[in-house]
């Protein structure tokens, strides 16, 4: 019971505006026990990838029947449908764009319902805040034990990314992936599973810079060194001790990183 | 009885320093069942006009009796007084400096006394931090159960902001407004109700841009468009989809904005 | 008991990646009626000092045994020690870097325990993100009543800043200290303490800055004027009224401030 009312918060509305709050009271108004937890507010506006990226981060982190409130939704207005998703033991609510891919990539028996059951909106329904009026009411609702049925029917198909459908090719010599993410440290966070090359030795090309160092922890490695780092997401990382990966590459979020076997 | 625990935070302290935590511990000593709930600490410093904007889009979509703390406070120290609001079914206390003039302006039958009672205050009272010192610990004692009238008397004249009280005047073919906020996105919110026109076409001009496409969202604009958007707070908009009208026209909080009506 | 369940968080993650909610999942996961309540998160990236002075301003004014979760950690994958400090009437728990420094020297009682006890950690522990393997999971069970000392023993050294061990000396015409954080205001927190100044006149030095002039609060300043004002965490500041003393001066954290007595 306990676990059902925590609601994470994930957003490109920033802090200084009172977007976040106005969700929040909205919430705390149709279901006072729940616990709020702020995943960020700070995805860079309209940055859909990067907040699907952060929630898979975040995600997992989180007592299973968590409710995931996700709104980053340039749509917001459109035709683009409300979803509500159960996959991976967790719950989420948020819009048809994309950013709910990981977690309904993981899932192969995750149940996806286009949100219509306007009885649970705030009413006047906004053009332009789907977050306060549809968004928050349907996850505090949920929270508060509606089942999820009572939302919406079940759909089929929904928007995916396949940038985060990252499969290996043994084939090849080299691996072509990408910078997922970049984080406050410069961190670069790519597109390769730390569990996918461990066997053969390998370095990367990350811009024109070759990196070929390999280091357990970012402070194992020489101050001002650039290594490759397996990182706390799984995800291989490229990265400077104390210093910045981003800027010692000139890599940022989608950057090519080329990833080749070395021979013996 | 929930609900009267809420306690929301207004001010301009930024993130990066202790003093949002400095007043949130100072609560949770007095009161260790309230729920505290950020709008936002990121109003520009001494910005009183940006935070009673933030504030009263924000506390209309908390419950009933929820207390709003609100500290951004350039006069602290000096013959500034302290109060403690009822207005609008919300409870609110902060500096007597105009941050609270919306929801005192909405509420004819507001109640509004001057908090003296130092026995509710953390000893001894700083002369630079009446958040944590006066503020908190009063918001922290109403949360508490002790009712208003322990906190000081009532007094029948408090600081407003004019720039709030925009009236509509029939008479002329247009309509002087302002910006009264820039969000994140760049949208200009405007000091016009959209329900005070609906009835007539009109186009905006802000600065010397002359804007005269109306969208009912910001994504049914064309990419690029600078349009009219009937903003969520109920207050006309000028907005870019998936771009910036303040670097558009380069307006910014305060600026100039006047409504014409169009002539068949 | 609800005391016992307080956690505050103190990194230098920021707020646009997943870390901090990485964080706070697992501690609910393990304590679910922990209150979680933010420090900062925007320290500069391996910013400890300036991570021990925002603890130390933040942590008094909390109810005695909360738990500190302070995540400030350069060194992380290392061999530095991870810590459960027991000092002052509160809980801390961080690594052995100097971050908690404050609490441990105000407390000559202080108890400090080295973790070893890896079944309360997150597995498998990464080498990179320890925050969320061992010290938030420590903070969790520990909020849900797991004595200290199941963490481990007790270790009678541990890493400490002088810097913060500013002394008086009697003998001089002149003090030297410095500045011991800049807040977002731009006040000069230096680290001369009020209460040893309060007896003769003085001035303060600040790069080529001389400030002479002593004011109560900030806002008693004429505007634009540098002062010295008697903060409210009890240190020396040095300010300007609605203005920024950083800017006026020149200064920033760590810069040389002398206070020079006045001959009559």
């Amino acid at each position: 019971m306990a676990n059902r009312s925590i609601i994470t918060l994930l957003t490109d509305f920033g802090l200084a505006d009172h977007y976040v709050a106005a969700m929040q009271g909205v919430i705390l108004g149709i279901c006072p026990e729940a616990r709020l937890v702020d995943i960020s507010h700070e995805i860079k506006p309209f940055g859909i990838e990067d907040a699907a990226f952060t929630l898979a981060e975040a995600y997992p982190c989180f007592p299973k029947s968590t409710i995931h409130l996700v709104v980053v939704d340039p749509g917001v207005g459109s035709a683009r449908r409300p979803l509500l998703v159960e996959a991976d033991g967790h719950r989420f609510v948020g819009p048809d764009n994309g950013v709910l891919t990981i977690p309904l990539d993981r899932d192969p028996k995750c149940r996806v319902r286009e949100i219509t059951a306007a009885r649970y909106f705030r009413q006047p329904v906004s053009n332009t805040f789907h977050g306060r009026d549809i968004f928050a009411p349907v996850a505090a609702h949920l929270a508060s034990g509606v089942p999820a049925g009572r939302f919406g029917r079940r759909v089929a198909d929904w928007v995916a990314f396949r940038e985060f459908r990252f499969a290996q090719t043994d084939a090849a010599d080299s691996q072509a992936g990408r910078v997922l993410h970049v984080d406050r440290y410069g961190n670069l966070i790519t597109s390769f599973r730390v569990s996918d090359f461990a066997q053969k030795p390998f370095d990367l090309v990350v811009h024109s810079t070759r990196v070929d160092q390999y280091s357990e922890s970012y402070s194992a490695a020489p101050k001002g060194q650039i290594v490759v780092v397996p990182g706390s997401g799984g995800y291989l990382e490229v990265s400077v001790n104390q210093g910045d990966a981003a800027q010692a590459t000139g890599a940022s979020r989608g950057s090519a990183v080329t990833l080749r076997y070395k021979h013996p």
